[in-house]
């Protein structure tokens, strides 16, 4: 097999990939590294409620997406941490504004009081508001071995992919839609592309900024980030309704009480399976040039169809 | 004379500087490039909430600090417009989560109702997160000419200056303070320092590192902008019991009704006035070694103190 850039691709002759393993190595790694990022100064409160959430857990999907792209295409975890670490913050700033009483308005997450439940209306708002800005600071002050070029174009990325044009933007047109059973699959799909699937590209795209990948590479890396962001939609909606609060860690079946159009309420949860695993598959083939390197890719997509929450 | 940094100053030889007419100027410039830093595109709500707040009116006094000390420094109104436009839309975004029922709940800022009294709660959380993140991205796409590391500093400069470290932290104080009559100065200090002068700080430490300043111009500019951000806090707070809601374009006596302890209310209104002085005259001292292209940050600090709302 020749990949389509002309490098041959070599033949596999390392032992099957253990994603199980991987993903424990990068969550432990992943975890420290945050907890590291941000110490408990005065004022005590702030910070706390900023490491309540940051610190509760969670699969860190985002960071070690970031750090196996960023390995793929040649650079080294030391130089995706930073920027792994910052969007782990602006995920957990995004569920904390989202889980406010004016949003979503969501008690539980990942089986833990929501942060405003623990402290406050104001100080979950502050909480979010810190860890987005400290974010950026992060990206800026501490990423090593990368050219301040590529550092840039990271953090143009992130900032678009949370903003108005992005994360925001998705929250925006799915507040808008609530209750309106008329939706159309096109909106759906803006709504999801931009809620979950920005951030998500990201983490891929961002890793290839910092290892100075092509731009045939990257478009490929995008692709197969598009692919996996909307799969991971799905298998969340599907989640919503097959499962119960106690497996999700949150309130389940949210959707179906706030009259919100899902891909299975468009297209049955059968049909809404095999899409996903469509789409994984395509994100699989996006992945073929890069040969074994793309190992952790693969099993991540794989992972996000497999997973129960 | 001469400079502590043994340059002559040079004498001046042009006409007395007139402030009036460069505030105006430089604020149809900033209210340019805000209107064309933010078009409404798809979905329109979040952009229209985004630049009612951004576009309604003000001073623009950081974006005009932020152009004075660049161009102060040997750099140009270019090099500085993308992050003067990005403190206007953090100090902004600010003034939106403040004003929220959660935190300040403030019908009223500038004369207008405030963002969610117009678009709601949720948009108004959103739209403010949408700023931040923007504004991040704005000086990483947009900043020209100046090379990428000092564009990183200054990122990381306004994120900490935004952050728990920063504005965040000085909220969390007050709000933590509110109510409680035996707040010491210390604590009061440390509420303004952060809450308003961490990002007034940012506007001239930022326009010098876009402008590439030596550490000891940076060591005077930084103390210059810490005491005129400390008079125009002291300022405020007289204002707010001195002058009307027509006059202030915001509630009054706000601090009074939210039992806040004040400057004033230490110190009394005189000796307050005479405080905010003293720190501008010190802050003007600064500024000595620059000579008469001090000009426009001299006016500006005189400017603080003879405001009216």
């Amino acid at each position: 097999m020749v990949a389509t850039d002309g490098r041959p691709t070599p033949k596999r002759e390392s032992p099957a990939f253990d994603l199980s393993t991987y993903l424990k190595e990068r969550q432990v790694q992943v975890e420290a590294a945050l907890d590291r990022s941000l110490p408990i100064i005065y004022p005590e409160t702030i910070y706390e409620a900023m490491r309540y959430s940051l610190l509760a857990g969670g699969k860190r999907l985002r960071p070690i997406l970031c750090i196996a792209t960023c390995e793929l295409a040649g650079g080294t975890m030391e130089m995706a941490m930073p920027t792994a670490c910052a969007l782990e913050m602006i995920h957990t700033m995004s569920l904390i504004h989202d889980d406010l009483p004016a949003m979503d308005n969501d008690d539980y997450r990942r089986g833990q009081l929501t942060n405003h439940k623990v402290y406050g209306e104001d100080m979950a708002i502050l909480a979010g508001d810190g860890l987005l800005a400290y974010a950026f600071e992060y990206i800026a002050a501490q990423t090593k071995g990368v050219p301040a070029e590529r550092v840039l174009q990271v953090i143009a990325w992130l900032g678009h992919a949370v903003g108005a044009g992005g994360l925001v933007g998705g929250q925006v047109v799915d507040l808008q839609s609530e209750g309106k059973l008329d939706i159309q699959e096109e909106t759906l799909t803006y709504i999801h592309t931009h809620k979950t699937g920005a951030l998500l590209e990201s983490c891929v795209v961002c890793g290839g900024i910092l290892a100075g990948v092509t731009n045939s590479e990257m478009e490929r890396l995008s692709r197969y980030a598009q692919n996996i962001g909307l799969a991971f939609q799905i298998i969340d909606d599907i989640l919503d309704i097959t499962s119960t609060q106690e497996e999700l860690g949150k309130t389940a079946g949210k959707d179906l009480q706030a009259q919100k159009v899902t891909y299975p309420s468009l297209w049955g949860i059968e049909t809404s399976k095999a899409k996903a695993q469509e789409l994984i598959e395509a994100a699989k083939t996006q992945l073929e040039p890069f040969g074994e390197k793309a190992e952790p890719l693969i099993a991540l997509a794989e992972f996000i169809t497999s997973r129960t929450n």
